[in-house]
């Protein structure tokens, strides 16, 4: 392998993944520069330890990083290819296909040009929670298009690996297609499910169970930020929203015939079990336990170390509140052949168990 | 308030939901008597503290329960009202409109039928895991009809009452109505966007982060029972869904039209508001640290035990794991301003913090 040297590297947006990218950098020993039209962001980033706010020397930098929002993309990584004409320029966007479009319709030179996107960031924006150890074990996208220069993939491939992500390769429009079916539409179903909701009494919301909230969880994500990745994406996303358009129309007319109803609810079961499970084993239908918890600081480090003391393996745990008492229902997931001990620890230390399965 | 004895009441259907019914009415010093088209299903329940498999006089019956799959439901409650001449009969199923039509369309007198659906359950559907706390402070909702004889709503209403559930009073279509929109349809956007997977290349699914596992969690639900509730509330769930299809046509036609995008995703956000928060409030953002845990017994007592150290209130927590790496990543919501004090103490604890939010 060929010793890639990224310094000087720099850093242009420093929101949550720019900044956070800065500092696994400048941990792996690289020199970086930190640079953001709001010049208190990258103060805030450089104190956070991702890099320095000097400027550098525009002919010596070796990659650019261009980490701002998805409607700024295209224009600032053009820049960038002008202003830094021996660096390798990347972006960490969630949208490839679009920015790649619009780079290709101006007269820039795009061989030092090599898109990415890293799988991982939040909808918190700032510097404030950067964080070196953002990408680590986390998949991180990278596209090539059909004129990028080797030595500018691999530059991207060692910026990756210095961060920690786990590096998958595909074309910028297979990507496209890809987040759109197991990101992009998924949410905008959530979005569609929680409108609805809009429209639905207070009376009728009191009935809510958990798997309402479920499906409509991450429709409380930042609107800003989504209509960027939408309408970037739109053309992907249009093409699997007419799918499930096929789809919904079909259940509807299938809902006076029990044997097409079955079908549907067994391919969705099926369809839950194509994702990748724990460890990326096929997933385990563990068995659960519940048992009731005082609201207050230090009854689930009781609770741990009591299940502790039953010597089983937790799976998973989470934890549902009642509407209206003060308490709250630990939900353990151990091993079907766990659950007997655990109960009788549970039992034996004074705790009640009690039963919050999913709601019809 | 009138002194009402349920004594003795028959429970017909076994499952989880009778078998608790039997378990809280005994507890509570009714005399239950159990009966299941399986014989050994009723002496599991009996077993299980639900009653006695010992037949009882019918006409000394004071309460029938119908507790069996919705497709035999409006069969069963039929038979009882002829079989039971003095008793009230109510039963637990989860759609209510299509079993009163039918009861009507027969010439029985349904002044004694009340019918009702307590709002817990499971997909597991035997009495194994019976529970005399199954319906404590869940929603138990009484659907009188205009002929139910005014004893006969006491008698349910007092069967609620004594299993522990909070009683909400509506009318069998203004209940089918309410649960086509916050439990059926929500549950059939699931499966939809669950089936859509199926389509999916494994080397996309690689791609899915939460955000797709949260909408697609209830999919994995029972195809049969799912089958039986769906079929039976067509109607409703039907009018939800051309709803549900116009918006999702209106969605495909604002793709590109950034201000319209934006409408969208704040409108589903404000539905996620709209739905009750803990304790009955409204939602609060909590914010989250998390923490990697060895995935081993005793890591999280241990880990509980140091969070307990940094005196604040954990108001959730969840477990992710990692796909590759056997190790897991523990995510503590607490107040914002009990942030600070949290990631010290973990850390001078010796525990790696970790930036674990929703992938986009």
């Amino acid at each position: 392998m060929i010793d890639i040297d990224l310094s000087p590297t720099l850093v242009i947006g420093t929101g949550l993944v720019g900044a956070s990218v800065g500092c696994a950098l400048t941990r792996a020993g690289v020199t970086v520069h930190l640079s953001d039209a709001v010049s208190s962001h990258a103060r805030v980033a450089a104190s956070r330890g991702a890099g320095t706010t000097e400027r550098p020397d525009p002919a010596a930098v070796r990659l650019v990083v261009v980490a701002v929002p998805p409607a700024s993309l295209a224009a600032v990584i053009h820049n960038a290819l002008l202003t830094y004409p021996n660096a390798t320029v990347t972006d960490v966007g969630s949208v490839k296909g679009t920015v790649l479009a619009a780079l290709r319709r101006s007269d820039v030179d795009l061989s030092r040009y090599v898109g990415s996107h890293p799988m991982a960031g939040s909808q918190r924006v700032g510097p404030l929670t950067a964080n070196a150890d953002l990408f680590i074990d986390r998949t991180w996208v990278i596209t090539p298009h059909d004129t990028s220069a080797a030595h500018a993939v691999l530059d991207v491939q060692e910026l990756a690996r210095l961060c920690g992500g786990r590096r998958v390769t595909m074309g910028a429009a297979h990507h496209d297609e890809a987040v759109a079916q197991i990101s992009h539409v998924p949410h905008l179903v959530s979005v569609l499910m929680a409108g609805r909701l809009t429209e639905v009494p207070a009376e009728h919301l009191r009935l809510a169970g958990q798997g309402v909230r479920d499906v409509t969880r991450i429709a409380g994500s930042d609107p800003q930020l989504w209509r960027q990745i939408l309408t970037a994406n739109a053309a992907a996303v249009r093409l699997e929203l007419a799918a499930l358009q096929d789809d919904l129309a079909r259940i509807s007319d299938a809902l006076d015939d029990p044997r097409r109803v079955t079908e549907l609810l067994e391919r969705g079961r099926e369809g839950t079990r194509s994702l990748p499970g724990k460890h990326g084993l096929a997933p385990v239908d563990y068995a659960k336990v519940v048992v009731e918890i005082p609201d207050a600081p230090g009854a689930l480090a009781r609770l741990f170390a009591d299940i502790q003391g039953a010597g089983v393996n937790v799976e998973d745990v989470s934890i549902d509140h009642d509407l209206e008492r003060e308490i709250g229902y630990l939900s353990v997931q151990v091993a079907p052949d766990g659950v007997p001990a655990l109960q009788a620890a549970m039992l034996a230390a004074g705790w009640t168990l009690r039963d919050r399965e999913p709601q019809l």
